[in-house]
């Protein structure tokens, strides 16, 4: 049912309170008020009851400075122990279990070495029941609820329905995991691709904060893409959209990870790079069709520094991505195209050709006034983002649980 | 500033009704208030308010079927009269006028062939405050006012800022029309693209209702393409999103009219299936760049009469198309990819090579539950959406005249 209009008024500021609490850290109700358009009087009667529900606690008002006028403020913060969340991100061959608590902090990280590719959909689930249910063991003492769990997975995923399509993570298709973990754990769990959580922690940095239509594009692995329309990540139909890694730069071109032909992942990829760079190249085996984070920082130096037959390749690879990236400006014309991923490595070494590409491919109408720029890659991003995603999608459900609660 | 909360709510209803009697025609109260959630209170002093206002009257019962019970009841309809607006497409070497009256009805329609590319920016704006002008004179007597002009045109523009930034019809670029013919007209004027007016009448139609993420490929002498994200068109950053034409088939391929090579456009629009077609075959001359829609159809009817010169060219565009498809539905995953336009008179001769490229291009994880089909041409639906899209940018301004001019 719903609620009548001064109480959904009531809810959203509530939510708004909470929200600028975990964006802000410890804020003055004054300034609670000011931030977010709400009378003191409002904030003042929300912030008396996110106090009884146990949501928030106050913080001691500072000593003021010789020169401060007037009585110092006690700041109001989120009690962190209120609710936590789990991010699990799943990535070829490792998964990885993050825990943020109510005030979107990381509090615990680790890091599982897994054979993905050699599981059923049967031992992926259990697996993860399993992980999940160890850190909850572990890691979730003196923490209220355990508010989500999100899933952060490279690939196509449907965040409707809560079902894996495809990843190049798994060997099985269309995997209904959210259900399952929901009914395990007993709390809501959210399915993100993991492109999207990344844009979700960048768009959120003061710096981005005028590029409403944020294009971000990981390389790594594989190639992946989160496009954001005012904000909000741009889904499709089905969940499939912004496969930026599997457009195409050239038909009947280089063999993709897909099984397909001329995708820009099949030139601009770890593997595509390695697999290009050791036809010419006495280049350290292991497994060539996954090279490791060494092996692709190896022959990233090579390019570097200069050897001819690597920064070919780099430059093809760039080039490949130029044109990828000139199609995406003239479909969806962004504001800001983000490069960024473990990939990133490699970029002084491609964004030559890839410039050159862009503007070879498009006439400066359509080129428009994107700005195309890459930006440093920090690995916990995707659990950062699934994180605050989480927090955000169970805010409501954890505000409704502790009026339940201080209530009874 | 802003409507108090009733004031608003009341404003929306009433923009409802307008809306409605628009789509359905005449209708009676106590539907009308069905179709809209809307109390029959609500219904009978917002029409009475109408009623006064001069929007709409009403429609005396038509006599009752003998077997229909009760009173028949008094429909309401909008009053064409009340208002109009005129919609201007253009395109290469033609101008186009449509006036559309109140109810959406087109009431008088002229073409006129004007070298397009041959004009100069300013001698562009006076030719179209003439033409609008004379429409005016004659077409527009008896209506209550000239509520606003939609300007439908071939290329890229920037809705927000009023601006022509680039057309294939024109030499020039970066025109500000519409803030020139809002002074003149005094009206509001909308800037839009062609291919957005054609999703808007396509979009209306209940047998594409369920399609709220829709694509229409617009084939002709260019290739245009409108998006609607949840019934809405995408216009990107500046104006220039869904520029299909221009998205690349081939690095260094076909020269395209845009100057660069390898568009899908240079492959598969009228003037690029000519071209390949004329290397091979001895073709009707004139203006070869800007094949004739004669000329147009001689040829189409040599490719689906079994000519395998013509079958090879449209095949090649039907492969062009396929790939730039699949590009489509890996960036945007649409619920449907509606293709129109007067180059779908060649669809048939091309359909079985696009649908074989978008199979080679994409895994059926990427090409999704995603429709592709093609609908018959009507060169009156660019002009019937930028009335409907005219009318309603400006109900909310008729409506407000009218209330001052029935109060004063």
């Amino acid at each position: 049912m719903a609620l009548p209009f001064s109480d959904t008024s009531r809810h959203d500021n509530t939510l708004a309170v909470i929200r600028t609490l975990r964006d802000q850290g410890p804020v003055a109700r004054v300034d609670l008020g000011a931030l977010n358009g709400i009378s003191s009087a409002t904030v003042t009667s929300i912030s008396a009851e996110l106090l009884q529900q146990g949501l928030i606690s106050e913080r001691p008002p500072e000593t003021p400075r010789p020169s401060g006028r007037g009585r110092p403020k006690t700041l109001i913060e989120l009690d962190p122990q209120a609710a936590c969340v789990v991010c699990v991100k799943l990535s070829i061959n490792e998964i990885q279990l993050v825990v943020g608590d109510f005030a979107g902090q990381v509090r615990h990280s680790e890091h599982h070495v897994v054979p993905t590719l050699a599981l059923s959909a049967d031992a992926f689930e259990t697996l993860l029941e399993e992980k999940i249910s160890a850190v909850c063991d572990q890691q979730l003492v003196g923490f209220q609820r355990l508010a989500g769990i999100c899933l952060a997975v490279q690939g196509v995923v449907s965040s409707q329905s809560g079902t894996i399509i495809w990843s190049p993570a798994l060997s099985f298709r269309n995997a209904p995991i959210s259900a399952r973990l929901g009914e395990r754990f007993h709390c809501s769990v959210l399915l993100e691709n993991d492109a999207n959580c990344i844009a979700n922690v960048l768009a959120a940095q003061p710096k981005y904060a005028n590029y409403p239509n944020l294009v971000v594009i990981m390389l790594g692995y594989g190639i992946g893409m989160s496009v954001l329309i005012n904000g909000v990540p741009f889904l499709g139909a089905n969940g499939s959209a912004a496969e930026f890694g599997h457009s195409k730069y050239q038909p009947d071109g280089a063999l993709c990870a897909c099984g397909r032909r001329g995708c820009v992942e099949a030139y601009a990829s770890d593997y595509a790079l390695y697999r290009a760079a050791a036809d010419h190249l006495e280049l350290p085996t292991g497994d060539s069709a996954h090279p490791s984070e060494q092996q692709m920082q190896a022959l990233t130096q090579l390019a570097l520094t200069g050897d001819p037959v690597t920064q070919r390749t780099y430059a093809e690879a760039g080039r490949a991505l130029g044109y990828g990236i000139a199609n995406v400006l003239a479909l969806f014309n962004p504001d800001l195209v983000l490069i960024t991923g473990s990939g990133v490595r490699g970029f002084d070494a491609m964004q030559t050709a890839l410039h050159s590409a862009i503007d070879e491919a498009l006439v400066v109408e359509l080129k428009g006034t994107t700005r195309i720029e890459s930006c440093a890659w920090d690995r916990d991003m995707t659990c950062m983002g699934g994180i605050a995603m989480a927090l955000h999608a169970t805010d409501g459900k954890t505000l409704l649980d502790s009026q339940t609660e201080s209530v009874g």
